[in-house]
């Protein structure tokens, strides 16, 4: 998988001409490292003596945040899979009628999924905002800045996802379909701005 | 150096109770990440017939971005150095007066360069910005979301690493370094927020 490469050929193969890994792979690369670093306030915080009020809220959210990191790790990969099932598609052959229709038919498909993908890594990134205020309000001080590392790599996360998704809905024909996910993209902008916000103005430096 | 590592294993290490690799590392790591899509931007530009015109400026681009990359990724381990050296000089004896001293003093030098590599990380990110503004708005247009991207790690670059010169300004007894420094900071702060605002205005989806 595009994890198990290190961080300097997988950073060498986004800047390449291959377009994946693209802006959606690395969408879930900035999910995974915030949860990473709220997984690092946590770790921080569990064992000592002034943070025990708090110690079962941290473990609860080391727990989570580290299962959101293997899942956003493996949305780096979907991601570009989605992108190369895209490609394929357009690789079908188009000779005949039927061949034209199941060509169209593939490529509306594929497309969905292409969309369906960065709104899983946007809704999952948003979903670390939750912890990531806990850890900032409650976390070892000492670690506060890296709480608010956390929450603007999580917004970026999401807005780059929702980017993704939107590119995408421009190619699908099924205005159901789109209607839909703009109404989610739209929501998911809105409360990944409004919550990073909201997490910074808690982060105090002294 | 920690970009050798997988990407799985780099995060896996943010997110233990080490405090190294932290916020600082990450700026470094999601600078690193901005030039990498940047400079895929270029390469996609490259060589197209379309955008003949602008193929000079943008194998300028992808050369100074590239140099880029390889400081940030250097930056990710100068980071976690200087946090080591200050954990190291609160760990020297402090017996005699001039222990003491000799400590105190190590620490203040100790903290300026563990201001100073984080301010060097905003710097480096922020020059990105110019070359995203270029490739959004004259780089191919298949890949504006990615440049979209560049931006918003670029910002998240910024501001991670100013978050992480604000912290070690608290620790520092050199009155003029810290205005010099602060006065630094408040302008990239502003800046950095500006020009990624400037450029996603500027990426239209349809």
């Amino acid at each position: 998988m595009l994890a198990d490469k290190s961080v300097k050929g997988f950073l060498q193969e986004t800047a390449s001409d291959a377009p994946v890994p693209g802006g959606g792979s690395i969408a879930a690369m900035s999910g995974a490292t915030a949860a990473a670093l709220t997984s690092m306030v946590s770790n921080l915080t569990i064992g000592k003596k002034k943070y025990e009020a708090v110690e079962e809220t941290m473990k609860e959210i080391r727990d989570r945040v580290d299962a959101a990191r293997e899942q956003l790790i493996d949305l780096i990969d979907k991601d570009a899979d989605s992108f190369n099932g895209v490609m394929a598609c357009f690789k079908m052959p188009k000779e005949t009628e039927e061949e034209k229709a199941a060509r169209k038919d593939a490529i509306q498909q594929a497309t969905k999924e292409a969309a369906q993908v960065p709104l899983e890594i946007a809704e999952k990134a948003m979903g670390l905002m939750k912890d990531i205020e806990v850890i900032v309000q409650s976390g070892n001080s000492n670690a506060v800045t890296d709480g608010a590392v956390a929450a603007m790599m999580a917004r970026t996360a999401v807005l780059s996802a929702l980017y993704n998704v939107k590119i995408n809905l421009g190619g699908i024909k099924d205005e159901a379909f789109v209607k839909e996910m703009a109404q989610k993209v739209s929501e998911l902008e809105e409360a990944a701005q409004v919550q990073e916000k909201k997490i910074l103005e808690q982060v105090k430096l002294d």
